[in-house]
């Protein structure tokens, strides 16, 4: 993985780049990190066959996966686990498969208790899915 | 697949069952249909290590994915294909790996053109999410 | 207000009803109160000309409003305050002017931290709006 | 009101501003338009004593309703009528009365159905509240 360090400290980047490549869920769906700054991550995933619906689309879970994936490692961008509370995803436009989309998570705000984050998803030009999430600070990552 | 038909037509029910065990989004997860009832559905899901995000536990993700998946199929027992265009989802508590989660769809409501339906996710007694979804009437599916 | 206390303690409900009469954002939209029980509250309000939006209808904001205060107050009813962290809200039909909605609010599970609620509102035997709540524990009510 | 127009055409914008000023609920609740551009739109509100909930704070109905409000007339910036079909709301700050709530609601997508829009609440330079909402394309405003 050649993700882009966006200017977070390094050694927090290695521990993340590492955690990353080594999650289950996102090597089951085909999730690459392309990107973290302060607050900021990228994700992208090529769309492939195994990731429809029963209409032959792309289920909207793996639109609301991978925008849940970016908003909670923007978090960890900053040093802090946080925890999905809820997450409102609008899926804006049909996804074929075989086409690649990316999507950025960016903190909002990040309290004592609470993390609210954003997150789009992109095919090319064209924005596939908004979304916005609350989090619960569980506190520093140990690394 | 064992599933029940809980009272929607039998051929509609046999179409829905072939159609369900050709979705390759939940092959890839392991989703599985329970049940199928009038504007009613229900899978489950055995949680697996495959699922885990980052910190060791479920991802929010495959909350998110089988609430739209039950809330999806609860619209097709009703014969109508739906869209999702909006879906929020409070994870409510996180879910250990090895335990089977429950889904259940609900329509509250099918418009002509918008239809409103709800989803819950538990673990045994314990209600571990909680969404509801707006979808995009696409018409009757044709069986 | 002749509001009915479905099985809370009654000094809390005492409390409660002399709170919700002195609560200025409900006098200014004209809620009641109608009844409070463990976890469940019910109010209703009689949509006038001064809740409309442009178009001539009720402002999805008074919809939103009595769904944030029946599930606030389903949280209250449980000797807790709870403050609103994310609300979202269908509104699934059209409410005209000059008929009564009834929104019911359900608390979901109250965590230590987080509480989950959902609300509907209901003009005579319609659904109008469904809602789903999170807010955040911030420990008991001194009465 | 000293509404500015940053862009739409000038008929459009008398006319939408007209009816704002005609608008029963922003009347009731005290909000201003401040701006209009094409798919943009930003109001304010003095917070009042009006606006709280029982616990003494601005009620989070305030900040759904304004959201509301700056999407729907982001829609009519560009020409057309939305009705709202799903709004989610983080109240991320509680909002003390006696200051100023301004809010901004930008158009993300304008299909031939579904309009996605989203919408941020700023008190001075902290971020309040964020939204994003659904609306049903119900055609060209007739102006």
């Amino acid at each position: 993985m050649n993700a882009i360090n966006s200017g977070i400290e390094a050694r927090l980047f290695d521990y993340l780049l590492h955690s990353l490549q080594d999650t289950p869920y996102y090597q089951l769906l085909g999730f690459k990190l392309v990107q973290l700054g302060p607050g900021l991550s990228e994700f992208e995933v090529l769309t492939e066959e195994k990731h429809c619906n029963p209409l032959g689309l792309i289920h909207g879970g793996l639109v609301m996966s991978i925008a849940d994936a970016v908003m909670g490692n923007a978090i960890r961008s900053i040093g802090v686990n946080g925890v999905t509370v809820d997450v409102s995803v609008s899926v804006i436009a049909a996804v074929p498969h075989g086409s690649v989309l990316r999507a950025t998570g960016k903190v909002r705000r990040a309290g004592q208790k609470m993390i609210f984050a954003e997150a789009e998803v992109w095919c090319k030009d064209r924005l596939m899915g908004q979304a916005k999430g609350t989090f619960y600070n569980q506190g520093p990552i140990q690394y």
